[in-house]
């Protein structure tokens, strides 16, 4: 991979996407091929929004790899609450560590912070923005259920508006020859912007309101939660999100379909898919860590 | 020790405590006994309450064994708060390491957990539940101060109501020679459960409202806090709370009685008790890193 | 340095500071140099009060010797909150760790502390007291500038009646042959026992209210934040602080001058100065983690 920062998952292409994708693979199989070439190395996890499994994985994947982590803490325990500025705060940890992992709540944090220091710094996620490690972690997942990202069809569900993991997963995928069905409520359909990008690209995208009209035809169903909050009353919420909900009913007869989710979920999945071959979410957060591995001894 | 789950003093038999005991003593004598077979492991402290002792406790056990720990930090900055449920926490985070250690609010908790992963959990903590951990640093301290566990006279004052600490250690002290004296104000008395299975197992048992009642007779003394809000006023409380505090005054002629406390104590144990032979509260304290590395041993 | 403790920059003597200076000199160098001798170091981090830098430097420093931390936490999420005094915690602690390094809101924190435990004890801050290891690396900053630390002219800026970093510095720097310049409004001057404390010890002092009767004598220029919550109004505030603030223009034509602060910065110093050869802060910053290695190194 030829690139100093992992900012966003467009920055990736098929090649760089592959690079990382082989080497998670070999470090899954075998922890210590790396062999001591990190056992030095300290990791910044710079986490300005609550995350339990992004920042325990990637501190996962820093010490598998035999280096370390060094946490700035939460924002309430930190020098920003004094007022200091993302650039300053940046510009201080570099001095500690070798690399920065950031996540922020301002779209194009990681990339103003990765313009003031001179050490990797990786995307965790900024605001609506991207977090591409997650996307790395998704495609990872998708190859290992299909033994291969050719010749796929894939399905998105949920909310597709808001959700920064659909938007960089959907660009990731124009890189290999994935048929992507979109299954959302008109209110929170893909943005335009988003729906024209694939357009240019020559993706092969079909959007759907009902999941019953693509069902058959998926290899993979990607599941994202719809928030209450996006909705002016419960009611409504109720109505519109029931209809993007699974279940094992939902399922039957479908045994190949990979479930994936980015977790947390909350009633999205219920309960009686957990035990069904179909659901890999699980699979899916723990691959973070072969995934991140890769992607840090990539990096540095 | 044939467990795969630390989930409560209960599950201990004789055997079992005396395997932990002894590879404690071992390892406290010498940390480098374990060699590097634990180089690679990473223990995850789950912790979803407060708590200083326990955690670093359990942080420095995993790092003196060579390992590391990662943390899923406070509830405040993770996913539980978008409505995950404790189950699916777990499930992620066995992806990322070779144990947890779990604190959690609901009794039960650590139990549930250790159904969902394949990997070995230790329950630091579930509620009013169990604290089994505690309980075998405990027993470890009185056997160090007393040369064994068998013909032992042990004095447990304070509230016996509402502490998991106390409940735990009595039904631990029922596999050995133990005479087991309860002190504490009527309202404050062990729940009639736990007397009730004291008594089946055949425990020398005898409750008492006075200290001076049985001073005389202990080798060991086990204080507990008693807690304001367990009283309806708080005169009620100082009255009943200052006959169950100790000071140097209370311990002149008791040279050889050990006084334990699982702290953090408040106002029970008195500040001049501290320099005395019998203070034996902090180096119990301390006793929790060789025990839990002990028990990491043996479970990993 | 023959000390225990690390306290106060006051209990250092000449002798002393360059001994950390020179072995930081060394380790910067060569992190190497330290060997395996502190592989099997925990050092606790008992953080009291929010801190980024200070907290994240230590544990960068102990890690970079090849040991590891433990840390206690916020403290709400700690014992503390249960009642428990500060002579307890760290008696608790010092059975984990092989050093305590601690920051707390009360002045003498740190020596109480130091007098309860057996294992050497860094203060990081207690309150409006003390701050020795942040004097350590500014010593260092200043040497390194200078290329020595006598016959220097050193201009202290900004809020000199509250700052605790200004104090110790002050004082500090009276070992050597240095001229000490501090300028501030005549409201936030030195307080009168540091200045009496330096006229008996014999520094070459001198007080300012504007920062150009002095500008063109200085080799470093040590900038502090004048804080708004200092004033009674707001208004009063911006007339004074903006007397103090510095930018690229107050530079023109002193190259030569080093600007440093102990951060996080406001808008004490203007983004334009990031670029300049003067701007010393971010290498200042960065500078804490050899200091902190030495200084743990010679404690340990």
């Amino acid at each position: 991979m030829r690139h100093d920062h992992l900012l966003t998952a467009k920055q990736l292409s098929r090649e760089d996407i592959e690079t990382v994708l082989d080497r998670a693979r070999e470090l899954a199989d075998d922890p210590e091929a790396v062999g001591d070439r990190h056992a030095d190395t300290l990791l910044a996890l710079c986490f300005f929004e609550p995350s339990t499994r992004t920042k325990m994985s990637f501190g996962t994947a820093m010490k598998r790899l035999g280096g370390d982590t060094i946490d700035m803490g939460s924002v309430e325990s930190s020098s920003v609450k004094k007022g200091e500025s993302l650039a300053d705060t940046v510009r201080v940890i570099e001095g500690y560590a070798d690399a920065l992992v950031l996540r922020h709540p301002r779209e194009g944090a990681a990339k103003m912070a990765s313009e003031q220091v001179s050490v990797p710094v990786v995307n965790a996620g900024d605001g609506a923005g991207h977090h591409p490690s997650q996307t790395l972690l998704d495609l990872y997942t998708m190859r290992e259920q299909a033994g291969g990202l050719d010749d796929l069809s894939v399905g998105i569900m949920g909310d597709l508006k808001y959700g920064r993991t659909v938007h960089s997963l959907a660009h990731a995928l124009t890189n290999f020859d994935v048929r992507q069905h979109f299954v959302s409520p008109e209110s929170l359909r893909l943005p335009r912007s988003v729906r024209y990008d694939l357009h240019e690209s020559g993706a092969q995208v079909r959007e759907h309101e009902e999941l019953d009209e693509v069902l058959d035809s998926l290899d993979v169903l990607y599941v994202t939660r719809i928030q209450q909050e996006r909705f002016p009353d419960e009611e409504e919420y109720r109505k519109v999100a029931g209809q993007y909900q699974i279940d094992a009913e939902t399922l039957d007869g479908h045994e190949d379909l990979a479930v994936m989710h980015p977790l947390p979920r909350v009633d999205e999945i219920a309960p009686d898919v957990d035990d069904l071959p179909n659901a890999t979410y699980f699979q899916q957060a723990h691959n973070g860590v072969p995934v991140r591995m890769a992607l840090l001894d990539l990096l540095l």
